[in-house]
């Protein structure tokens, strides 16, 4: 008899067992995979930065239509580096940390079991298992939701800007008058003030290390690597490690 | 009389020398952040497709109402990430590519102001020297003005296709009943078919391996520091790769 209950207790607490582990594996792998896919997007904020810092010094070298239209589109591009970064920190409060707090939701529900077993008689827990059960179930749903609700809220919210962004970026390159650059660069060869004008252009072009980095983006075969689709089994951190190390290595060469 | 031509040639070559530095310092520079900005893409692009494989293995282990609007989700998302790869390729082909080949050009130039300057005589050279110089600058204008007009379309075509994908996956999570999956999840608990149900749900939470893969996402402090903005003059390719490293460690402890 007590050996029968104690079957019967097992076989009751069991389908809450299997709920919560299964909920603890795959929320903890979208829990990785989200942070991984924020941490690429911070990534690649980084490497559009660095581009709004090169464009505005490009321009400064340049002719006053052109050296405009670069400047604004480098502006427009910085403010959709800001909306970039509100994407992340969005992703990191409303997907990343909901499903880190559900590790401690569920190691609380494997606590609450244990001692259902151990402290309650069989018909007792069976009742209340269902209903621990059927609440755990019940914000499990909501909670998946919700999470994939917000990530997708979020992600359009950045897409909607950039296009607004772009379209703003699109007319300040279209706009640049090459005819009226053309006479400025003309006049600026052999006017009174030639020499005060050559000295600014070359002022901006003597760095013997910065023409040993055009070189490398014209003989990188290096570049076309990583863009390369990588097979899913390949798929990891360490793989981008690897990557990340070839890059820098041939970057040295 | 051949002193004062000699500087005078050298007065007359070196508005081009200039240009030419110029514009193959900055497109050199203008060329690795884009390449880098391509290959970061490209990581994020990896990221999502790890979490289209991980939302279909955990829609399998779910209530069919829960199953069914992941899957779909999975599925829209995996179209986003195509439109990202063609993203991907496209600026590789117009914007990476192009820079790369100014390179090429630049070095051309280079050439074409020492033959003259080495072989004609000081009043071929001027004449020669300024159409030159005009080409030259007429097509660098033309050619910046391409190169971001293209990165500008093809990133406002993915951004595009991301808001028709999301407008679509966003429905597919919406529409998910909870109230019939939870039905559907009670009647499981304690049906004819209970054991049989049970394993399936059993045969999807065993690896002790994911468990510890989801503890890490609990207490991962790690998640955060990458994601913080670095400042300016820390935004280089070493700087990703200690923070990959930095992760790398965390993950394994």
């Amino acid at each position: 008899m007590l050996r029968w209950s104690l079957e019967s207790r097992d076989a009751q607490t069991r389908p809450l067992q299997d709920a919560v582990s299964n909920v603890e594996k795959h929320f903890g792998e979208l829990c990785q995979i989200f942070a991984g896919y924020v941490r690429k997007t911070a990534r690649l904020r980084d490497k559009a930065d660095l581009l709004v810092t090169e464009v505005h010094a490009y321009a400064a070298t340049e002719t006053p239509n052109l050296r405009h239209g670069l400047k604004n589109f480098a502006e427009e591009f910085a403010k959709l580096q800001d909306y970039r970064q509100a994407e992340v920190e969005r992703l990191e409060a409303k997907v990343v940390e909901p499903l880190k707090t559900y590790g401690t939701i569920v190691k609380m529900k494997r606590a609450e079991t244990e001692l259902q077993r151990a402290t309650m008689d069989a018909t007792r827990t069976s009742r209340h298992l269902e209903e621990t059960i059927d609440n755990f179930e019940k914000q499990k749903i909501k909670d998946i939701k919700n999470i994939f609700s917000e990530f997708i809220t979020i992600e359009m919210l950045f897409h909607g800007k950039a296009l607004e962004v772009y379209t703003a970026a699109y007319q300040n390159i279209q706009k640049i008058d090459e005819e009226e650059d053309l006479e400025v660069f003309r006049s600026s060869l052999y006017p009174p003030d030639y020499s005060t004008r050559l000295d600014i252009v070359r002022a901006n072009s003597k760095s013997p290390l910065q023409r040993s980095i055009s070189a490398k983006c014209v003989t990188g075969t290096g570049q076309q690597i990583p863009t390369a689709r990588i097979r899913k089994d390949q798929q990891d951190d360490e793989e981008d490690d690897e990557d990340d190390e070839l890059e820098v290595t041939e970057e040295e060469n």
